[in-house]
């Protein structure tokens, strides 16, 4: 079969000609993939990510009936689009997968127990994949092929990535071999990505960076030409998703956080213009970031990992001067207006790797607002980010606790319940111990729910739970969590070991309730 | 009462006249603490801490029967010496305590609810206390007295401290008054720090330290002497205690490490001559560090928390090059050793603050390999540095965390049981769930007891928790475990939520064993 032939918008993305010499389908490429190959992508939260290839791999899977025995170890910063990543859990490709994943088939895989699979802070997942850590049970220590989304490739060869950079440096640096997909149906982002590739110790340097608009790299990632198998033309946008809109509890909780910004500005512990805001995925993010483009703070800044349509708000609001982050998620429409103001934003934005846009040393020097949902927190200020009920997993750790531990202002914000199959507030976010932690009770400063706000910083164990049943338990579950404490409190203080008291054998009786009667509030007694 | 006379020792140390002019006893400073002072001293691990004012407040106290009428807040780096802390909680004078403490009368006072304590990350406590985050109820915002000890005052004023650095910095950035004493029972450390005080941001900026042994700040601490109400002699050392020896089990640990070591090295994932070794306290790490004194690995570093005595056998085995710490606590042997042998150590070494000690940013940057023990470890990965069953404190997480999170290598060290009252072996330090999580599954790459090592980087949580309890859990435990595990993984493999299986409802069912029959092993069933 001869060579596809270089459409005119890809040459016009492709400055390097021996790279266009590399141009091939698919389907030229499927001997890169035999089964139990390592396997990396570009992409970070559903953005970046290389389409033609894994959807290629799927489509053959399915027409040939190999699901279960083409499977691969799939590495890709955060999540993928879920008609690739997804797709091929649902075709049982994956045997293996690291550091963080969305969709439902791939949930399953991994709590059905067919996919194997670990989260890992998302700033070191690619610094450990770089220390062989990984692929140290392998020949060769590197990964087989990697394949990349690129929105243009340069003269040197090095390509510009699209709408995220997430692991791709490192995961390039490990490559033995690299297919570049140039995607001709989004803009080229030439110049607004800050690259660094990541050195060993004992040679590694301090990120120079004190601000969040310094640039401390390169526009584009360095790519040895000759690890290059192929390059394909890819034509069509990232699959994502609308926004959840903000509702009554997420505003409430937004109220509650600008309140708590405002004093702490008026007590001189935070500037006029804030700190470097970090905020996570959904509604009370949204309602956050939402609150804050009609509040009386100027001059804004976010250091983030992922930023959203209501950023565009922050922007156009003209509260927010500069945001940087590993990858820009917008809804369809959002990147619809982003692509049409390219100019009014582009100097506005950084797109980082992750290992710098999650970096403990950077987080921690600017002083970050750092701000995440859980799945439950608990009266001592523990929290779970990860896994229902202590083992299944949702989504995986992400950033939050590269965040959480090292911010200045380390903030959970939760609404106080959650829905069960047949209770509105069958399921209380606030319970007496978290069911897995993932966040300890050295790293929150600041429990947040529609009922207010609980600021626990130098508080013993036994106060901050006064303070979060008080301030952030739902009314129907205040009692409950006291009783509890105060029982708690008491066996244990007589016992001599009240320092955080717990009923070690009753502490997970909520869930129980939950299980066997349908909601936390059919608890008979503790 | 006339002003005390400056002995010729004292006029030695101090180089600025307006200090010598503001010598006094401690009786004449004792209106700077009335009921409710918030207090900070100097110290880490205990040593370097003020002798002369607490001892004598504590004498105050004792005499007058003022037990309980005397309360203060009383931040110190870590732990301070027995004599003066632990004392001040017999007497009940402590209100509230962070961040680390070492003594029985003080846990008995925070485990029966008398003190307030909150243990944080050694390298955020004093960046929080800066912050005003333990102060932000006052209207001060500051801490009343700051009581430090001193080895020498420079003709600036500045003070050259003893044989730790800990918190003292920070402590002196928010003091209202401060006092120094003056030790003249110990040489001058001059020379032997590198200090730094600590910025707000967004004006913070990076640690520029590269190797151990890199310099970036000045050899004592700024002060501003109109702040200094008093100067004091002291005239007696920091009271420590002997080592723990290496016992059979320790040396265990200690060589299945050793030949961990050597395998990272062998297939290219560490330098001939290591990284960086961070080690903590006890008889596992003594075991370690005396391995290595034996070892094959030579021209070794040391960034870390606390040297101890086996760190001068690895100097004087010509295997250590250099290291760094925030305290030196040897034992009173090792002191003398370290005294009479100065000028062989005093360039190999370098004391800094905690903040940079335990930097995240500097030990990701480093490589460091961070080694510590815990009070359990779970099937899964997550380890209980502080509350034995998940209530009772020990002496709070200190820096486990900070070196554990960060760390290329990420070590938990441990014997795999521990006696009960009547069962040398009753409690097994690998349990099915830590009933406290300080470390998460997110941190650790390894954990190791006599039995074995199990190396779990890149494991998803099923393949963890066979290695673990294959490799680390005591034989008699092993079954039991095996059991647990097994049984979890059927029942939530069959729900659908099998990533981290738990049978939630008993996962602290061996230490309700322990509770009730004296043994873990006495579990009757799962």
């Amino acid at each position: 079969m001869a060579s596809p032939v270089a459409s005119a918008a890809l040459k016009a993305r492709v400055s390097r000609p021996s790279m266009l010499k590399k141009l091939c389908r698919p389907e030229d490429l499927l001997h890169h993939f035999p089964n139990g190959a390592y396997i990396g992508w570009s992409g970070f939260t559903g953005v970046g990510y290389p389409k033609k290839m894994p959807t290629f791999l799927a489509d053959h899977v399915e027409k040939n009936n190999l699901q279960g025995k083409l499977r691969y170890t799939l590495f890709v910063g955060a999540s993928s689009g879920a008609e690739t990543e997804n797709r091929w859990a649902a075709l049982d490709m994956i045997e293996r997968r690291s550091p963080h994943q969305v969709g439902k088939s791939i949930a399953k895989g991994i709590n059905e127990g067919r996919i194997k699979f670990f989260d890992k802070h998302l700033s070191m997942f690619p610094v450990d994949l770089v220390y062989g850590f990984y692929t140290k049970d392998r020949p060769s220590n590197k990964l087989d092929v990697v394949v990349v989304e690129a929105s243009e490739i340069k003269e040197d060869g090095s390509i510009v990535p699209g709408a995220s950079v997430g692991a791709t440096p490192e995961l390039i640096q490990l490559a033995d071999k690299i297919i570049v997909e140039v995607n001709t149906a989004i803009p080229s982002f030439d110049g607004l990505h800050d690259i660094t590739m990541t050195d060993l110790p004992p040679r590694r340097k301090p990120y120079l960076i004190m601000g969040v608009e310094d640039r401390i790299g390169t526009t584009s990632i360095p790519i040895d030409p000759e690890k290059v198998v192929g390059v394909i033309e890819s034509d069509y946008q990232d699959q994502t998703t609308h926004n959840t809109p903000a509702d009554e509890n997420s505003r409430a909780i937004a109220n509650h956080l600008i309140e708590f910004f405002e004093h702490e500005v008026k007590h001189g512990r935070m500037p006029k213009s804030l700190l470097p805001l970090q905020s996570g995925i959904g509604n009370i993010a949204n309602a956050v970031i939402g609150g804050l483009s009609e509040s009386n703070f100027w001059n804004l800044k976010v250091w983030t990992e992922v930023i959203q349509d209501t950023f565009l708000d922050l922007f156009d609001s003209g509260r927010l001067d500069f945001a940087t982050a590993t990858s820009v998620r917008f809804s369809p429409e959002g990147f619809k207006r982003f692509y049409d103001n390219w100019e009014a934003y582009r100097n506005k934005l950084l797109l980082r790797s992750q290992q710098v846009s999650n970096s403990p040393e950077i987080i921690r020097r600017l002083g970050v607002i750092g701000m995440n949902t859980p799945v439950e927190v608990d009266i001592y200020a523990h929290a779970n980010s990860t896994n229902v009920m202590g083992s299944r997993m949702l989504n995986g750790l992400g950033g939050s606790a590269d965040f959480l531990r090292s911010s200045k202002y380390s903030i959970m914000h939760t609404p106080s319940t959650r829905p069960s199959k047949t209770d509105p507030i069958g399921v209380s976010c606030i319970v007496p111990m978290c069911t897995h932690v993932d966040q300890t009770e050295h790293d929150l400063d600041v429990v947040v729910t529609e009922t207010g706000l609980a600021d626990v910083r130098g508080l013993s164990p036994r106060e901050r739970a006064r303070v979060i049943i008080d301030k952030c338990s739902h009314e129907e579950y205040r009692p409950i969590l006291k009783d509890y404490f105060e029982k708690a409190e008491f066996e244990c203080l007589k016992k001599g070991w009240g320092h955080e008291p717990h009923l070690l054998f009753n502490s997970f009786d909520m869930h129980k309730a939950l299980l066997e009667e349908g909601s936390m509030r059919k608890i008979s007694k503790w």
